[in-house]
């Protein structure tokens, strides 16, 4: 959905101020969030192609301005510079995709303030829902081994959010979706056979399974738990499948997952039907995903719905966009600003920042570091990684541990428009695959990861510290 | 977002097959969900009004058909069906806005199977969200003793649902939005004043404040949290505030709220600002509102983000539609049908099902009252009320005790078309607010609540137990 008004009402009240007061300097806002979900180590970090749609197409309507007048607050004056309004500023972002962490700047938007408090709203929309969601997909990728994920969570999405959902859960790595509509709009496989009421429009589960099995003798899939699973469903499932040319796979979406897989792979074995595959279901997440597994449940498919469209008990990234220069007529620069919080870790991190990542001899992430636009660290250099705000604790990395290293933040947008092709869900799940490899298995542990380091330069601790003190008196 | 591919992939393959089959039988479906939300004893139906209009408008446009026919899995024949498929059918439904509970039928549908089957996804997309932040929304307005609530959500709202999650918070009880579309598309309050951005936009925080009382001297609100809220915050306020003649607001974002707005509370009363309302937000949902409210903070107005948007914790509502009734050739009617689970909640409750609710001489609902169509409670009769499923589990309703008894399910669609008015959503939170007078205290409670008692007919309790046996045979 794009549109103008997708926006805090306060960032309207404000920009009228700044518009009549003739306040419009240049500066710059970092989007980045607190901490990783899920008590994980990582995110996936997702939403960028469509903010940038947005960002491009960024108008108000017509509708939109009699909207805004009607509520008698704002002058025909502001309206009409409404009416032209655009997007024209430069964004820097990390790649749709990519492994990422806490505090770290994930996008950086440069433009006149006016247009950076207007986009505000619409960018942590976009970007906190769909990487909260991209980060659930791929831990359950994680907790399933890497096996098939199906995700089934449209009737349980929060309402319109299914599209971005279903989006979010491909990038992160689920394999299909059964959202229909998500199917036409990104290209996403879509999956899905049978429900109970199928079973129970028959005189019978066995003659069901008969209609259902002659419309679609490929790829078949019985839904075993309408009646009885055990007792019934795979019996008739057995029967019937035992006659099929294509290789079938069954449901189980009720009782005990673990035992009741184990009973059918038994069966199913017992008739020579080694290759019919087991798909479950019933409110999964991937923490009983992990104990399934564990338990050697033979579970060769897995449908996910509430927890992969809704992120289950975390609904939410925390996500935020703060200030980070402002233009300054007397020094005729970009001067570094923050705000100070009485709650100590939302105290902002000030300057122009770019974030490097260091990898070792196996390609794998040592560490993140956030510096000044003006610092390019290199190889063969000693580094000192302070933590983004505990005081002593940091690492000396020794100059000849990291092999590689990477910018992580990117031109995507120049003067409003995109400067990067658009890629594809295909391709930026295939990056998400990508990426994970370069992460040690450790800060990918469902439980209690190892927590990845996120630090900041010397330079830019001494930057903070020097206008914390400022500030303070 | 209207559109027929809303829908689960399962329905059409499903429905192909019936289609092909020519199996079409009327049917009648129940919407229940299983347990309410939050650990509550009530919910708050919502999503209604949308539904009926999704409802109306169902149609495939071509592209969907062209979508469908890329996938080689529909005949031409099929897909020509579905070009001219319309809604049909009869629903009940509870009232919008109404006070509901676990395991009742919320909507009921009478229309021919395949209508059914393909509606069933965007049901439950569109109510499951709506009851679930409308029924957290009044949970908050409980817990802030109905003073003012504004939703401040659209920032950590799951990406597009942020309109449904706006028209339910509003609808539960919230007084004002910060999204300003949700303003423009329903009409609701749009609220929302300063960011710490504006402060840090001018050269100190006296000069923000300034600007923005000249700009806007009615019901100017001050973020008293940039830099610091007891030493400079409050102190700039009431500097500028002492001066406006219209009363001013203030608003914390931070820190410990309750120390900080009793000390505010103070600063103001000293300076006789005893008009001057203090607004919080940071986090809030209705555990943190009761403990500051339980501490006495003098906290007038409460801003609620991402726990009304989203549900917080719990981000999702565990609706279902399921089958009770199918038409039978042999027997030239409607038939009770059910689904027997290996989780025993799952099983679902045969037959043409109608909802009463019991009120005694107060006008406090005592119980509510699931029994078949043919059965019409009436005063001054003797009941006994069933407990769903626990076995033994009764009680026995005097009859002197009711006085008055209320039908919950009314048609709301007759053939396809509304048969009533579009309720305002001013109308509907108008109706949560005296539905919720019918509820006592003891079931509002935010922690424990006292359980609500939704029993079954003798009537009921027979044809399940019937139906079981029969099944198990």
């Amino acid at each position: 959905m794009i549109s103008a008004l997708t926006t805090d009402f306060y960032e309207l009240t404000m920009i009228q101020g700044y518009y009549k007061k003739n306040i419009n300097p240049d500066v710059v806002f970092d989007m980045f969030y607190r901490t990783n979900p899920f008590n994980g180590s990582y995110s996936i970090f997702a939403g960028l192609g469509d903010l940038i749609e947005k960002l491009e197409k960024f108008k108000f309507s017509n509708e939109d301005l009699a909207y805004l007048k009607s509520l008698n607050i704002f002058d025909d004056d502001f309206l009409s510079y409404l009416k032209d309004f655009k997007f024209t500023g430069d964004v820097y972002a990390i790649k749709e995709g990519s492994v990422i962490f806490d505090n770290e700047p994930l996008i950086r938007f440069h433009c006149p303030l006016i247009q950076a408090q207007l986009i505000e709203t619409m960018v942590l929309n976009t970007i906190n829902f769909q990487t909260l969601i991209a980060t659930k997909s791929s831990r359950i990728k994680i907790a399933a081994k890497d096996s098939t994920v199906f995700e089934f969570g449209l009737r349980r999405a929060q309402g319109d959010s299914h599209l971005n959902a279903s989006r979010a859960a491909f990038i992160g790595g689920c394999d299909a979706t059964s959202n229909t509509l998500a199917g036409k709009v990104y290209d996403i496989p879509v999956s899905g056979t049978m429900a109970h009421s199928w079973v129970m429009s028959f005189k019978d589960e066995y003659s069901a399974f008969k209609e259902f099995a002659d419309l679609y003798p490929e790829n078949t899939n019985f839904l075993l738990d309408t009646y009885d699973t055990l007792k019934s469903g795979i019996v008739n499932a057995i029967k019937i499948g035992k006659n099929l040319k294509s290789p079938f796979s069954v449901r189980l979406d009720s009782g005990d997952l673990s035992y009741l897989s184990k009973a059918i792979r038994e069966k199913l074995d017992d008739n020579n039907l080694k290759d019919v595959k087991i798909v479950a279901s019933n409110d999964l997440n991937e923490q009983i995903i992990t104990h399934l597994v564990a338990d050697g449940a033979p579970i060769d498919v897995w449908g996910v719905g509430t927890n992969l469209t809704t992120g289950g008990s975390q609904s939410a990234l925390n996500g935020v966009y703060k200030m980070s220069c402002i233009y300054n007529d007397e020094e005729q620069a970009l001067m570094p600003t923050m705000k100070i919080s009485n709650t100590f870790e939302k105290t902002t991190n000030p300057g122009i920042k770019e974030v490097y990542r260091f990898y070792d001899e196996n390609n794998l992430a040592i560490a993140d570091y956030i510096c000044l636009s003006d610092e390019e660290p290199s190889l063969n250099k000693e580094y000192t990684f302070y933590h983004p705000f505990i005081d002593g604790d940091f690492f000396i990395m020794n100059k000849t541990r990291a092999k590689k290293i990477k910018k992580l933040l990117n031109k995507v947008i120049q003067n409003g428009k995109s400067i990067v092709k658009k890629q594809s869900l295909k391709e930026i799940q295939a990056y998400v695959k990508e990426d994970l490899k370069t992460l040690h298995d450790s800060h990918k542990r469902i439980i209690n990861p190892h927590i990845y380091k996120v630090s900041h330069s010397k330079a830019l601790r001494k930057l903070k510290k020097n206008l914390i003190l400022k500030y303070k008196k």
